[in-house]
């Protein structure tokens, strides 16, 4: 598994990793409130209450191991926002307060809900930039009206204005649906063209965009829990360097890619042969009706399918690899609501070639996985942003553990989706923060 | 993952890994010659006239990342034992030759034996030294006759010498059937002991530890592919140092412990809860028929069940860990032949405890899975005998990546089972000795 | 399917279907208040306040096409009595109350018990009569004292007596655990013998055998949900011919026999063949509990192995069902509770003998799939005792719809087990009594 | 499940049921010579030389319960053409003869092919009428040219003439590709309109019907094993009547819907609720390259979604089956060739509405299953060819039991698509034809 030759991530850079400390509150903004981020809000507060853990958080459940033989907590070891220094806020399309969110996204059980009712009636999303040409199958009831794109985005800067005003440090993490596949256009390569494409209402511009050069301009680290481009485009890269603020995306890594990123590299491991891969989700919630539209189908498949090819490696290994058939269906199924199921069919072959096969059945939570990962994902990205060294590269891919389809520094590069050496450099660079800390 | 406090397993030896070279004929024994030596055997040579892959061989089939930049394949990078240079014998129950043994386990297909026929022909097993005692729904045909154990085991020595006349090296593997279940007891804790015990008949001296005693007394190193007991005893770690010859074991990971190794660690890394693993089996090879008495299935369930905690170290995580339910059944199951097939359920949890499933069904082959590894064995076991700073530890801890249950050097000490930081070792050990070569 | 030379079940008998009119309350007696008959009782309290519907019940339901082309609920078809005209007792070893009972199911969620609390707590079992000796795993804590099986009888007699003084009618039926294996033997075979063998304590007189001749002397219908001998002896068909007391067993046919007796016929009716078929369950309950002792778990092996054979008659068929291959496991398997899971593997093979797999997971629910069962039986039994030339036959065959191993009018005779012409049977009755009606 | 106010359809005609004799060979025609026609075939003739049984064939392997007692052979009990009379012939687009196309296919094994080589070499196609807009992947070798529709048409009928100067009677099974979707228009409603299309070249007039058309008009049965309209449609049920040839369709019931028309009626039966059924498959043959285009998979999809509304009839049992969720999605995955996996998932609901989930997996074999249907409808329609009360229906509702799609003898009347009870309708129409014999 490990490469020798070439330095693994963590080691790329030498710099110093220290950290300036970060005290008061911690602000999370997020577009999108939803299933994921009523799951993600309601158990922050059910955990600060002593009702539940935090299951699935490496910062809160995970251990580090250090140098000096002790394994504390991860959060222990690196200097993190607290649980209790969480504030929230965030925009959506539909309105009503984080109460009626959560009853309607029917993923965490009314009694808990119940028991911490007034803390979620007290949040009420703000209206959203929204555009149905790029999440078709959505009706917004709540949304901002504007004169152009760039009027729309500044509305956002006034939105996170008042936001930094009641909090100490903010992070936007992306928890809305899934836009329409775009690819990268010649307005996405610079600041200069990005900015004249606000004005000028580019069609290229999606509204994810907006809020990631909002959030960017006002030197905010900005997540991207969808495989929508957002800032993932040359001109937000130039954006997140200017102003220091950290990037990290794309798409949550919850189900059925984060088993593939497993069981492939144990096929890879063991030098066994793969002929095909067929996967196919059946899910009812908000995202799988989103994603029954083609156009928006499409940014999650080619998300979902560059891993396969990322892990095996055919070119190396075409005895092994070549030419296998990689399939992956998504099926708008409403009886299942949040709980998505992933049944993954794997052709495999072995010693001198005979076949074999591999089923695995998910019977999984979309956003009770997803959650987790925004809480790591912000708090992380609150430490990238007070250490130098991790924040000026933009990018934060050592934060790739987290992704269907990790950025990289460089935009387009290979990267890596071995979800063991993700872990490792996501422990890497802890373990080198912890070390000066 | 990785534990950066303790030292990984192959830095632990900081001795030069110079290989003496190994020219001629390497030989392999092996005690056991049913599905599992057949489709080695054959494989290999139908590998040699290129009729096939060795598809599932690390040694064969994937590469080696240098410090130098250069990814050569493995058994360039380091002095293997060549294809063309292995010579094979063992000693059977059933008697008949190789071609009939084949026809009989049912594994490759009739076109395939039928094109290498004569060479398996020539092979023709030597009668074994066997007692139904220790594998009970065996009914033996052809087996050796001795005074006493130590007669048996000297038996197998002389087989062993005639061998060791037509070839250069000699390697020993265990595939043989799984024997009853065994403990350490007082005449396994000594050489002396023991070897007081083979003359006195002592029967906590299962048959494969005659096998072991004889192979380590010519200075031959032995692998163990089945969960017995066999070289994993004091008596014959001492013997195995003095006369240099290295052993590993036990018990080939396959099917459905590989895939559990896989999955237990994505749990880990993703701080994911576990409620319940239940696994059956089902198989109706000879090894099934075996392990369908409970006295030989308790040997092989030991040899299973003790993964997850290793992997998950409850005393860590008990909030996630503690009071798991781990089950594992085996059942005979005739119309599968040896086409096994294992189902997991997987009762998980995350974010606040909410309970989600994950279902595995494998449905493989048992010797497609194990010749591979035989292979690999016996080519890095040749070349820990031909590697002074290897060799000299008795058992090679670093081939772990091969087994259900690896031996450890201290006996009983806890083992690495995570596949992924396995691969690692293997990987490490072998870059060092490309280092040096 | 259908056989025109021997007269369907439902026509052996030409007798005047005339129901006898039932006022008043119907009584409902159960030995045993745990899953399922906490989830029967609440369940029926739930429909009465229409807070629910009785999915899986037949006759609520169900309609009945009769000849003159109407289709009624099948409880306007026929005279059965009213959900509003059922009350409730029972005995149960573990004391408290149905609340209690209910919550420690953990089948129905709070908010359910918790709207009906009050009703359920009003329902207080009666000590029981019970004999570890039968059912190893459970430890009694609420249980009659008696000087002989005969006086212990007589003590749940007495109940009965108490019992019939609030109700009109009455019908007794065993939702308790599964006892251990028993055989026919002498002491079952007169009504004679068997109320010597009660004086004497006779070991072959288990606990159900108690409560069914307690309940068939006092002219009570008899069902029987698990898969015990109880009433199935010839002294016992004896008795409740005699007080004319029908009797109906035995084992509920709810997850995982209910879909083998499905597709059994259809493997059957397009004369596909078997070699094998392998079935696991996991279920984490006590009935789980219970069923983990091996003396236990035979008598539900018997009940669940016989129909296989029934359905696909080798004899008839030596090409296509000769030697197929029928396993069948239970594992307790804590982390499930009451949702039990089935997994069956079904080799079969088709034109030219071709091999073909089907796997069937069924994620059921025990006591959610017994309670319309239940609740059928009860009422069709009460229907059966005022049906004078039903209930003369004594064994009501025509139930056989709801049983794993239906009793027959022979002992041991062999039972339907196609669940369609079960159906068929089943329905056939019902529209010859509503005919009269 | 039986409704007996309504007659069964084998009570509908109560004409007599005597049979013409039929004496030497029948000639079996089949349009489109791929995986199933070769599998047929070639299994006939492996079956008529003893190599193997014809399972699955109810014509072969089943009995027939008489009133007299007895239980004959099917094939015993009325009066079928004998496998030894059987003689093949047909057309293909891509040439060759039947050895090279079964080895194409890909479906026996080759030493299978081997045994009965110059038997298969001695069958070569003809020439097919294609049109590559109605089956759009496929790139035709091997093709008749004509004016126009109707010089297709005779063309086939002057192939079929020469066929009927080699045999004593004749059926013609469609074993091609499934066409694109095509509704009922104008051209179909009457002969005359259809006859004038055929000149006229009408786009709504395809391929299949010209063989249809050409097959009826020479008074020979036409049997449809694909979902494509052919011959179900006004115009050609009018022909079929016109000149006594019978006419079955449509659409082969073998895999995922076999099972599903078993499943549902147990639901039914048991009333069990449903909220959703989704099915998947995935297959790699030329059927499943045929589908992987929009339009052609439009047809089958049309053929599979009926069956659930058919058999649960939600408008009686609101309560139930209202607003259920039926999703069919069909994969062209090439490393699976013609072996076929089918993955159901039924979530349903019992008591109180409490959900549970059933799971199928189902590696079937396509042809294998599609072989011995394609036997049983080719006898039994030589049998309702020789049957003057049968065929003068024209459409044979009595086979309804081998297709997905059952064509009516009223086109668009519900069809029964209950497994069982379409097998008491098939066994009670031979049960006639036998009392007469």
């Amino acid at each position: 598994m490990q490469n020798a030759a070439t330095p693994p991530l963590e080691r790329r850079n030498m710099d110093s990793m220290a950290v300036v400390p970060g005290t008061g509150k911690l602000g999370i903004m997020m577009p999108g409130m939803g299933s994921v981020a009523t799951t993600f809000i309601a158990g922050v507060e059910a955990v600060r209450r002593g009702m539940a853990k935090p299951v699935g958080s490496v910062s809160q459940m995970d251990t580090l191991e250090l140098p000096d033989g002790t394994t504390p907590p991860v959060r222990d070891a690196v200097p993190l926002a607290a649980l209790d220094d969480l504030v929230f806020t965030g925009w959506d399309i539909f309105g009503g307060n984080l109460y009626e969110a959560a009853r309607t996204a029917h993923v965490l059980e009314r009694d808990q809900l119940d028991a911490i009712r007034p803390f979620l009636e007290g949040i009420e999303p703000l209206p959203a930039a929204f555009d149905q040409r790029y999440v078709k199958r959505l009706e917004p009831r709540h949304h901002k009206q504007g004169r152009n794109k760039c009027d729309l985005a500044n509305q956002l800067r006034n939105d996170i204005a008042e936001f930094k005003a009641r909090t100490d440090r903010q992070v936007m993490i992306w928890t809305g649906s899934t836009e329409i596949y775009l690819t990268e256009k010649p307005v996405h390569q610079s600041l200069t063209a990005f900015e004249k494409g606000l004005v000028n209402d580019d069609e290229d511009i999606a509204p994810s965009m907006l809020y990631a050069w909002a959030c960017l301009k006002e030197g905010i680290p900005f997540i991207n829990g969808a495989p929508n481009l957002s800032c993932d485009i040359p001109a937000l890269h130039e954006l997140s360097k200017q102003t220091g603020a950290p990037i990290a995306g794309k798409d949550f890594k919850t189900g059925q890619t984060l088993i593939k990123t497993v069981l492939a590299p144990a096929l890879k491991a063991r030098c066994l042969g793969l002929h095909g891969w067929y996967s196919t989700n059946i899910l009812g919630n908000r995202d799988g009706e989103v994603l029954d539209d083609p156009d928006n189908f499409k940014t999650k498949e080619e998300s979902k399918l560059s891993v396969l090819e990322s892990i095996l490696r055919p070119e190396e290994s075409p005895d092994l690899y070549r030419d296998f058939y990689h399939k992956v269906r998504i099926n708008y199924y409403p009886p299942r609501g949040d709980n998505k199921e992933g049944w993954d069919n794997i052709d495999l072959f072995g010693w001198l070639g005979y076949p074999m096969q591999l089923k695995v059945d998910f019977l999984c939570r979309d956003s009770i996985l997803a959650a987790p990962l925004a809480l790591d994902l912000c708090l992380f990205m609150d430490l990238a942003a007070r250490t130098p060294s991790l924040k000026h590269t933009g990018v934060q891919e050592w934060l790739s553990f987290y992704f269907k389809a990790p950025d990289t520094v460089i935009v387009g590069a290979p990267a890596e989706h071995d979800l063991f050496r993700q872990a490792e450099v996501l422990k890497g660079t802890l373990r080198r923060i912890a070390a000066e800390a």
